[in-house]
């Protein structure tokens, strides 16, 4: 991973879900982060074909419009159940490859490794991420929650890297041209 | 769902895997179904990144040179655990937005319903949907499994679509355009 220095480097955080999908955009210039935009994209009643091409679509439209260096995406390990995790991971693959076809480097985190960066808790409670949101972008409302998770995701990466801080277990997933 | 008569559908049976995706491809001319093609996509050794790009250009390059009409996909309830459920959804939905990319419409069965449609059995074991697939589709030697239960979702698609037997709780999910 580059260490950017005073280049602008942008950021696109996902948040993916089977019914809510949040996504947060900042640039990083140096240790400095700035919020350029956030939202969610809600799927809650659409059946399985129409879900998964919204969120592709408004992924690769998002990319396509922000023009963001590197995407950052909650991995998840724990689930509550098989068919639940089942339903993320169509939500997880159909966002992963929107941004694959734009050829951008993906890095992945645990909501454990953001909330420590964030709020330095690792169990900290979704109100808490977004207060530190708003408090760390300089924001006048707290982002509704799974946009503001998708700012900690985008955040959690941007500090780390610029090397302002150490998170264990994180794994880099690099993405080639492919369309 | 339109009948197809005598004019031939051809049809796209895709078994969606974290390690090995399974494909494969009949022509249906009214209740008579042609082998065209069929083969996997081993991804075992790949990091997300590459496996689901790799998922992704394949079935998208698939559907270009074969240009089904229609895509059938294994659709599953019961997993071992949640972690290989979700590493089945993100295949899956990288296979299902592949082929919603190319504005194709999508059908879902279970495994029960597709063995019960080929083999008259829905726990049939896999070797015997090797061999209902080679007599029924009158190959020379039974394809690879994972081949096997792709062209077995394919042809028990293309049964139903030309009314030759009722699944019950079959659920079509339709695609539109949009690339």
């Amino acid at each position: 991973m580059p260490k950017g220095g005073n280049e602008v480097t942008r950021i696109l955080g996902i948040d993916p879900g089977s019914q809510v999908t949040g996504y947060g955009i900042i640039d990083m210039a140096g240790p400095r982060a700035t919020h350029v935009a956030n939202g969610s994209i809600r799927v809650r009643d659409e059946e399985l074909g129409a879900k998964l091409r919204a969120i592709f679509e408004k992924i690769r439209a998002i990319a396509g419009d922000f023009q963001p260096n590197e995407v950052s995406v909650e991995r998840l390990f724990m689930h509550r159940n098989a068919d639940s995790a089942l339903k993320l991971g169509q939500a997880r693959g159909a966002a992963i490859v929107a941004c694959l076809t734009q050829s951008l480097p993906i890095y992945e985190y645990t909501p454990t490794e953001i909330k420590q960066a964030i709020v330095g808790k690792g169990n900290a409670a979704k109100a808490q991420v977004q207060h530190m949101i708003k408090v760390l972008l300089c924001l006048k409302e707290a982002p509704q929650a799974d946009a503001a998770d998708a700012l900690a995701i985008a955040l959690g990466h941007g500090y780390r890297r610029e090397g302002l801080l150490r998170m264990p277990g994180v794994r880099g997933i690099r993405g080639g041209r492919f369309i």
